[in-house]
């Protein structure tokens, strides 16, 4: 099993393994960590076309990843690696993280499991979930030492986690967005409205009816208005920040006929009024030295982030300078995910946050 | 000029001219009045391609329409037409309005010429409008016989309207999403956010860097947030409607990489808590009759209209009953422009609302 | 069962059951029976969806059609039909064929079961169907009394035709696009290098990798190179035209990232050379009289036909004259499918052909 | 002016200009740049939005050049720069050429100017080309010292080459889809028709009536037919290659509602019949070493190089073995132009060719 590594790289690059490598989450941080000097893919996992070499499976990775997928078997689970990165969905990482943890592995999961603090917190957040049966935790004692992957609200902890949760694809650009809005105590009622744009990607790989080329194809579908599980862990780091208490989020996400990005607009009222300057300066601020987000003079795009790790945040007030409009764009499989997911990685580690992370946007 | 029709059609179809014919707009109405009986286009005008025949402008005509485009000189608009059509930019029909008056030839405009009551309002309006550089109206004394063209609203004064003024195809979207929220003065503050979605249609044929394909592609881009022009029109309107007073609407446009639509989601909050089934029965109750307004079960999707006249709306409401969503979808050429221009045509001349309507969406 | 009809419509119009109306075919031919005075469609057969109302299968068709879908059991099919269009996959319409035979009901296939002329021809189409297990026909007794269903080939034959096999829809556009060459024998040797572009709605609602958006969307995917099975048909096709003997088609088909449509490009070198203006006339002379070939001026384009019963043709010479470019564009839902099997039908009961299947192309 | 570099690199990073940077071609070499140890961005031309930084030009580059754009009078050009890449239309780059050659300047061009050995060649590809209005070349005397930058043919010239001339993003993929075949005088004839699909970037970023979103959207365009201007150089590319004389394409290009890719179909008739195996192998070992050149086990598709610098080809052949397919894919922007300029750069001053293309296609 691994080697206790995780605050040092001396040894050479650490050996990652990838639980769910077939799926778009798995896909996306075998590539990125193709092109890092600190990591090496020890191993690849996957119920879905186990036995077959990756670039089989995906033919764009001809000539650059040879390894084979191997079943996802409770022994292969953490084997040969110093890190584990669970790409798969709710409820995989909780089965294999006491073993983990008995073995000093440390590991990241994309999934809902590790997100929140509490049995409490996560049967709420299982309850929202159509797709999570049971509310009960299989791992809740794991819970308190988890911490929640925002790099720009976690750095200091993530340092020393043993569990990281990867926050969902919406959320990150919601709290990303919010955060400086909330900590300041600027809103009048903590309570902001959200329209939320998705590309199919987040979807995953599976085919599905809602997915269908044909049906998707020039359209816009509206889907789990009010009640979409992002918004659980959205609101629950929201609620935290600043002095206030509680945050509410009315959150209606759209799914697009695009296969990348996730743009988010969201509605508040002002405490009191204020300028979009004023407001520019304070997000500017607030990121400041952060190598991923980018607060824009002009309104973000959704292709001005695609294939890249930023999110992009632009600003409006209106006349009066009650109402605020914040815009956030983001690749739901960058920073969304997979991008995140390895500045989290780096971060763990002691490396560079932003190792591996240099892709441009693809513009146009 | 003008025969002096306008109240029934007894002497074989009605002969309609178009002004901006080689537009999206004028080939909107132009198709939709090649299969209408009750209607025969004696002429289409326009400074583009005046000399081409029109299936040599747009060839997929070919084989139902050979007429020839005219040039629009101050002569030839409304010569030897019943009713004309301006599928103009502003500024166009307010030019010609008082000599269509003084020979008794109705029409309807697709610009803001003729939205306004007033020409306080139209000052407004064209300050708001970055393409409207002189805010007095040239025909100010016939603005308050114009009648804003949105049917469900103002079907009885159409009848007799000499002018008609269409709506912007953000507005009509709003207007008929809200009105009966507005109409049974529900809201808490006459307050509403609103994101809409629109294809690319909605800014002509005319070759820009906003429109290039390749910026565009897969793309979402918000544009004049709190500043577009159609706010202004459906704040009036909207603030006409129940005992209350006022409306202000917080409008981001976004501007999709899809060619025809707009789905507009929009979140209010409620005076009191009310369930989604009783607003689902208001919604019904008032647009009962109503040929192209459709109350959905589910949820309105941006492809559900395409191609067709309807404008399907939808209705969600937060789990404490306060908080509402109304998302309604149309296709903006059709609804938004030349459908529900021809419904106001059909209107105005006592024929069938939906006379040549029929169409059903493109789906897939 | 049925009334025997099939010669002319006095008796009001023709009560026609949709099997496998559930599938896009289904769906795009009920909607032009919608729209249809002759046709009253009777019941609505599928497998999927039986006991659902169409209209909740199908939300844009909200206010059109409340039928419900009913199973379609052996006793269910033709029951109360004068004609049964059979909107099914291959090998289900083989199945009734002699019980509707023996009723008297005529009938149209969507599949490949009715489009041979004899057991021999079918089963070599079987070998070259990957969805075709079983090359035996269960009726070939009737092969013989059905027609092919090109109405600009066979518009004769198809007025007694009790049984008529609508083509495929690569075929059709390669038939239309090909044939004035083979039937003026000019071809240097019969043999054509095609290259077919679809959109996805050619392979049905069905959720499947190949159709799954993310990997759809801006894409282009060649398949089956050299092993299409509409191949079959329209080598068979074009082989009896003319003098000369044989037709070969290496044909390259290629699933774009849209939804609706087909351009075909196809090669072939002339016996002698020949300008662009001869073959037009050529062209203009073999279609003048049928309302859905349109040999254009200009070059065919994939959406000059979306949403038509057109199919566009083009043509193009080398400047030696030697070599031939021929570009057919249709959209595959209605030319490819649904509008060519009413236009069949409508010639199949003596009426206009191009009855109900006025919808111009949905442009831009 | 330059300090004579060309052979190695001690100094540091070569300086590089851009000419025409604010172009999508300007833009693609700028990012890969970016990222590349061995060059430096010295200097940004362009006529247009000089004075402006690049990153308001291209919010997407925000935090990751601030360059300000320069006018690219004659004194300019070359100015502090080692090597200047032009990326710029035809006419620009031969103007300043002299200069530049006087001043030991090595340039790489991305235009026709420099793709032809002699002024016959140029003038036989100026009368092809729609834009160019003078067939007399402005320096005809350094043609023969330029180079035709396709790698996987001239990597040895390259080396010393002062000038390169950067080849046409159809010609790169029919050239390296057809090289084994023209080399090892497989055809029948030297004539391969051919059907090029391109999405709209590579006609760049200035609006126009054909790349208007509204028109290009789910469209498919053929275009010059039998006359575009890559032929040329294609054919005399081919023609020298293999024992055989002369060659003859027969191409249909086809502009795509997609953004990114070239996908080309060619299809030609062999000498003696031919398993798919035996060609594959005989691919395989014409560009065993390439490294941007894969042959795949299955077929091309345009998503699949999307982002990168592979040309993806594949081989199919009819049952007699007698005609051939093949396919090859490759990013317009990338292979087809800034991916392969850095190739041809890194080749003339004795870099990895790799260096700085290790972007894997962005796939989903």
């Amino acid at each position: 099993m691994g080697r206790n590594r995780g605050t040092d790289v001396t040894d050479g690059p650490l050996r990652v393994q990838i639980v769910g490598a077939t799926g778009y989450g798995g896909l996306g941080i075998l590539e990125l960590f193709l092109g890092h000097p600190g990591f090496e893919v020890s191993s690849l996992l996957a119920r879905d076309d186990a036995g077959r070499r990756i670039d089989a499976v995906y033919p764009h990775l001809a000539g650059r990843c040879e390894l084979v997928v191997e079943r996802p078997g409770p022994e292969a689970v953490g084997s040969g690696a110093d890190v584990v990165v669970f790409a798969t969905p709710d409820g995989v990482a909780q089965g294999h993280a006491a073993a983990l943890a008995r073995s000093g592995i440390r590991f990241l999961d994309y999934s809902g499991d590790f997100r929140f603090r509490s049995s409490g917190d996560y049967a709420f957040y299982a309850r929202a979930h159509p797709a999570v049966l049971d509310e009960r935790h299989q791992a809740e004692e794991l819970l308190e030492r988890a911490v929640y992957g925002v790099p720009e609200l976690s750095a200091g902890s993530l340092r020393e986690a043993p569990i990281v949760g990867n926050p969902g694809c919406f959320a990150i650009g919601i709290i990303l967005g919010l955060a400086p809005l909330f900590e300041g105590d600027l809103l009048a009622d903590r309570e902001v409205s959200v329209d939320g744009l998705t590309g199919s990607s987040g979807a995953g790989k599976k085919p599905s009816a809602a997915h269908h080329f044909s049906h998707l194809s020039d359209n816009v579908v509206p889907y789990r208005v009010f009640a979409h599980q992002h918004v659980v862990e959205a609101e629950l780091t929201l609620a935290r920040l600043g002095a206030g208490d509680g945050a509410t989020l009315h959150f209606v996400p759209h799914l697009l006929g695009t296969t990348r990005g996730i743009l988010s607009t969201m509605h508040a009222r002002l405490k009191r009024p204020t300028s979009r300057d004023d407001l520019l300066a304070l997000y500017r601020e607030r990121y400041d030295g952060e190598p991923f987000v980018r607060v824009l003079d002009g309104l973000s795009t959704l292709k001005g982030t695609a294939g890249s790790n930023y999110c992009d945040i632009s600003l409006a007030t209106s006349a009066d300078g009650r109402h605020v409009v914040v815009i956030a764009s983001l690749d739901n499989l960058m920073k969304g995910q997979s991008g995140n997911a390895l500045q989290n990685l780096n971060l763990m580690f002691g490396l560079d946050p932003a190792a591996g992370l240099g892709r441009l946007p693809l513009y146009p």
